[in-house]
């Protein structure tokens, strides 16, 4: 069993800084592609057999240090009520936005063993199966509130700080609700066997600091403190956030994800001494040249560092048009240049 | 002549904070839409009178204290060669992205006089008319070349990120051009009677402060520095600037433009004391109810006293869905809060 990633997370002495990617399981992996050729992405997400399947390809392709669940974050917003579709083009489709007290009543508080019994399952094949550590995840309260809001994706947010602006009782309440559903959902997947969790705050960096402390850290804070009592080194990652550091700190992580719009450096000193942090390359450096691509990862390794502990990751998800020759590349640079 | 914007912008005394908004002249006006009833956009940008007009219909409609000229930041790539289409639904498109070297050789580097006459036109029917200063304006090299790599928006920026990794000395060549249409263009500008210019760097913030400062910051420098001499303030706008700020601090503007996600009182401390700033209230805030408007106004003036002289507006454009109403409480509120 290798556990370097569980030590980097709790911030104990490592033989070499682990690594794995966001979005690892994709379709940039010929292999996945091939499993997608037969059956669209929700019946993916949703058979065991497959979604575990999927997961241990990039850890037997790429020799990443962790798995993590094949999934996706709206399977939540689903099991509480929603209908989701995914488009191949246009993206994920949550019908009947919810933006009324009606809507917001309507939906359930799900029990992951009946509404999402596929994780439970899959987590449990993954961990007979794995040699690395499983890394459990949802989408955090916020972000699953910004799709269940607007419907799908946003370039402005508009619905979502609309419902906050002009009725924060109800944005709170709806927010209460997905944050119950996010507490139970993780909890599940810890009891099934994931060695660790990542709450992906992927639209948090839309909010200015004063309605982030509002809005969002009470939410992301809870979450994190009933799960601490499961006992798993938790991972917190918020896409853009470097406006948002000094309230971060306060969320209660083990571990900060960081975008890799912000200086690794400048991250750890705005996050302070407490946090591991993980991250945080461009995932474009993928298309940089052999030797360039190692210069980026000596440079993060480096800064890396002064944190309590370093998870090596790209600042947000792999491209699906990155190569995997380069993927494999990064993987052993980042193990190379870090062996201790 | 209200000259308190251009007071602001050198960090003078002002009896109170000027304000103007990004994107006031558009479709959340209804006189605007009506002029758009009867045209399309690229030829409104082209017909100096209406591209007049509709500068002006904000400046009597809300009071703001300074006027920017209607136009587009791709009228320049146009002018260099490019194709340039607008669809009211999925945005611009520039036909034949550049990624070649003989498609930036192809690139010419326009005379403004020759070949965007309407925007000198605008600029001087505009000072015979206004009572406000009139801000001229041009994308940022960096931001106009995504687009022409592009050939259009991007999510992801792959394009012109792989050109600056795996072709840097094409991606500086097409700098090098786009920074010496963007001067001309300013210079001409200025020289037709814009009092101050902005530089909209909009998409300069998908670049982690390395990459900043190699692909982007020298190109700001060079315009500023070569506009200096025309002797108009210059602000300098990077949406999602806080990772950055440590570079902006290197481009000679007088003022940075901030955005909404960072506080204030961040970006202050980051730029140091040269700067004044213009920001950065969040364009969701117009929204709010009056009442909570009016605290965040108070807010954001508050902390815009630490600067060397702070212009008050939008983190970044206003949204078609804005009430005018709201837009007209705002800038009202900003003067009166303000009133030294």
């Amino acid at each position: 069993m290798n556990d370097t990633f569980l030590k980097a997370c709790r911030g104990e002495e490592v033989p070499y800084t682990p690594v794995w990617i966001m979005r690892q399981a994709g379709r940039y992996l010929p292999e996945y592609q091939a499993v997608r050729a037969n059956v669209d992405f929700l019946t993916l997400c949703k058979t065991p057999e497959l979604a575990a399947k999927v997961t241990i390809q990039p850890v037997e392709r790429l020799g990443v240090d962790a798995a993590i669940l094949f999934s996706d974050i709206l399977v939540v917003p689903e099991a509480m009520g929603m209908r989701l579709e995914f488009s191949d083009k246009g993206g994920p489709v949550l019908g009947e936005p919810v933006r009324t007290k009606a809507a917001v009543d309507r939906l359930t508080l799900p029990d992951t063993e009946d509404s999402m019994p596929f994780v439970i399952e899959a987590i449990k094949i993954l961990r007979s199966e794995l040699k690395v550590p499983l890394i459990g995840f949802s989408g955090a309260p916020f972000t699953l509130a910004t799709y269940m809001i607007e419907g799908g994706g946003s370039k402005t947010f508009l619905h979502t700080k609309k419902m906050m602006f002009q009725n924060p009782g109800l944005f709170h309440l709806l927010m209460d609700k997905i944050t119950l559903s996010v507490i139970a959902y993780l909890s599940s997947q810890i009891r099934a066997g994931a060695q660790a969790v990542q709450l992906f705050d992927t639209w948090a960096g839309v909010l200015g600091p004063e309605d982030y402390k509002e809005f969002v850290l009470p939410y992301v804070k809870r979450t994190l403190a009933e799960l601490r009592k499961e006992g798993v080194p938790m991972i917190y990652f918020v896409n853009d956030c470097a406006a948002l550091l000094k309230e971060i700190r306060k969320t209660g992580a083990d571990v900060v994800g960081v975008d890799w719009r912000i200086d690794l450096k400048d991250a750890i000193k705005g996050l302070g001494k407490k946090f591991a942090v993980q991250g945080n390359l461009d995932p474009c450096a993928l298309f940089l040249p052999p030797e360039k691509l190692e210069d980026k990862v000596k440079a993060i390794l480096a800064k890396g560092e002064s944190a309590k502990g370093h998870i090596f990751n790209l600042g947000h998800g792999i491209l699906p048009e990155s190569q995997v020759e380069n993927a494999i590349a990064l993987v052993e640079a980042v193990h190379r240049f870090s062996e201790r």
